[in-house]
């Protein structure tokens, strides 16, 4: 992929956005609203998790159709294990939305995300949402700014495929574990493609990012990866605008892992050699979510039998102990299976980047798999021990 | 169970123990001894981990002859990753301590504890262990000390059955998650027990409580779960024995769970009406292993939706939202799926409390399962980002 990234990010053409502080967090923006000029193609992935929040099930049935215009979304409150009211409540935010800017309401998706458990204050978000069309703009930032919740930047990206432009709007930091989307992230595009092919472009992408991350272990009940096309732009190559869906999801994926809660460095680890892709996923993922593995990075330990340690604790993977090899940083640190005698201080020093990598060897088959974490930090308690209160 | 525990514990007859500073750790003891009068049955559980650390090795292969009289266990480093040096130094500790106390090499069990990946210092260890023998006492607390690393304080516990006595050593912090043997825990008991009835007792005992304990769902290296029968107080009923060892290793891996690095909290989880055990089980751990649970309860904070998106990241189990049901501290928080309008101060105060009761009723079969666990902390951050280093 030779394309680059716009820097700042740019929506594509006929797309609108913006946001507003309508009271469901103390002051910053809590509501946005992205918007297309026509209605366009849709594909969605959905949290796995038992408990969808309300948006979510409202979601799901929607993109059965495979046409969008809209998304209105909400921080603060997320609508989840809210019952009935919840479903109403959700309809409400897309008929309200749909009126406000005169789109069809089956046009206009809903997302929330925040606390879970509580009602959303309706009087607050209808009044708000009414505030929204006169502010749309053409700053993705803006748009992103409004879906924050523990986020501490906003996050969007867009590069530009042939004659149309593909945009990514994603908030992410805390209940972030791989079981399809994991978090909230929308694909905004100029480009004419049908929703099936946006959907196989959008599984696909996900698979290599936002499949691969995980903050916490936790699997939020409220996240959702969405493409909307628009098609003012016509139609453009598949495989182009894959590639630019693959490196933006990966950018997106990235963004929120370096974000995670409290988090002060990106861990990106690779296994290879394990017998097949699916165990070296598994071993990676094992790696990436070890609070041990995380607090040495943070720490900037060189205390690497917490790599072999999370190897090892995937019982139901093949390990040969003796034909492991590990790298930090690019310095080999584990040789058949045991600790080599390498120059401490250097690592230590490598450990102060705010990118940790951990390349792990396996040498038992060909299988390959990534995974993107964070350090574990005292910021992430701090920000999780009073969240529903403050 | 109406036997109670003795206060303070005490060895049963003809056993005893001693521990001594050697200089693995800067000060504290960091070898200890346990020795019975004559040889006795013995039966183990061992890490699963890849890993395993070189007394892990050697100790799996002793346990065959179903005979012990006597454990040497250092704290400090865990021989793990040590190669073909590691399995040496190991032979050696065996040898060198079963000499000191006259005994046969083959009756002497090896356990080691602390960082990984780093040799010991064979010299100190020598000498420490020539020290030992003059130093046999009956507190098991003296050699509950020697084992520690994080730990904050030493654990034993001992009760009496009919004639006979069983007592437990333990010790664990950190890298403690279900897979077998999860720390170093030593029973030890004068009653006379063939060594296939001892193993079948450690096994079921183990299974209600070292298993469903995970403090930071790492699985360590070097842990063992070891009883060593002298029959010197001769037979016993296999019942009643198995009650105490039942008992005893309950109060252990709680005090364990109390005991995790930087927790205030132990969190022991129910959960009824699964689709079965295994899946009762699965669910009660991914909530005790939530960090967002963990933090919950760190913060004394009802953030209760975080119980549900834990149930609900079990995505392989059956879970029908609408009939969940989830109390904490014996407070009904949810109802068919959705957050009751509860108390939310008198919860917070009950919060307060140093041991947190969450109950999650499914409601979709006859399932039952357990989980002990402990609250995620500054303290444990502080702990593990400069272990090595300390």
């Amino acid at each position: 992929m030779t394309a680059s990234f716009d820097r700042p990010p740019r929506l594509p053409s006929g797309f609108r956005c913006a946001s507003v502080h309508c009271g469901l967090k103390p002051k910053d923006p809590d509501l946005a609203l992205f918007l297309a000029d026509r209605p366009g193609s849709a594909a969605g992935l959905f949290t796995r998790n038992h408990f969808p929040g309300a948006p979510i099930v409202q979601g799901r049935e929607q993109m059965v159709s495979g046409r969008l215009q809209g998304v209105i979304v909400n921080a603060g409150i997320s609508n989840v294990a809210t019952g009935s009211r919840g479903l109403a409540d959700a309809r409400t935010m897309r008929e309200v939305a749909a009126r406000a800017v005169e789109i069809d309401p089956e046009l206009m998706l809903v997302g929330s995300t925040g606390v879970i458990g509580r009602p959303l204050p309706m009087d607050r978000v209808e009044a708000g949402i009414r505030k929204l069309p006169e502010r749309l703009g053409d700053d993705p930032l803006e748009g992103a700014r409004g879906i924050m919740t523990t986020d501490r930047v906003p996050k969007a990206f867009s590069m530009v495929v042939g004659e149309s432009r593909v945009t990514v709007v994603g908030k992410g930091a805390g209940m972030i574990a791989p079981n399809l989307a994991t978090m909230l992230v929308y694909f905004f595009t100029d480009a004419e493609v049908d929703p099936k092919s946006l959907d196989g472009i959008l599984r696909r992408s996900a698979e290599e990012s936002f499949q691969l991350l995980s903050v916490d272990t936790d699997t939020s009940t409220s996240d959702m990866v969405v493409a909307l096309a628009s098609g003012r732009a016509g139609p453009v190559e598949h495989g182009a605008l894959e590639e630019a869906f693959r490196s933006l999801s990966l950018q997106m994926a990235e963004a929120v892992g370096r974000d995670g809660e409290g988090a002060t460095k990106l861990l990106r680890i690779e296994v290879a050699g394990a017998a097949d892709a699916v165990e070296a996923r598994r071993i990676a993922r094992a790696i990436a979510e070890s609070p041990l593995v995380k607090t040495m990075a943070y720490g900037r330990d060189p205390n690497v039998g917490r790599i072999l340690m999370a190897v090892g604790k995937c019982v139901e993977c093949r390990v040969v102990p003796e034909r492991v090899r590990a790298q930090v940083q690019g310095v080999e640190v584990i040789r058949e299976g045991v600790r080599v005698d390498f120059d401490e201080s250097r690592v230590r020093e490598l450990l102060g980047r705010d990118e940790v990598e951990i390349q792990v060897s396996l040498d038992v088959g060909e299988g390959e798999g990534r995974a993107i974490g964070c350090d574990l930090t005292e910021g992430y308690i701090e920000e999780n021990t009073a969240y529903a209160s403050s």
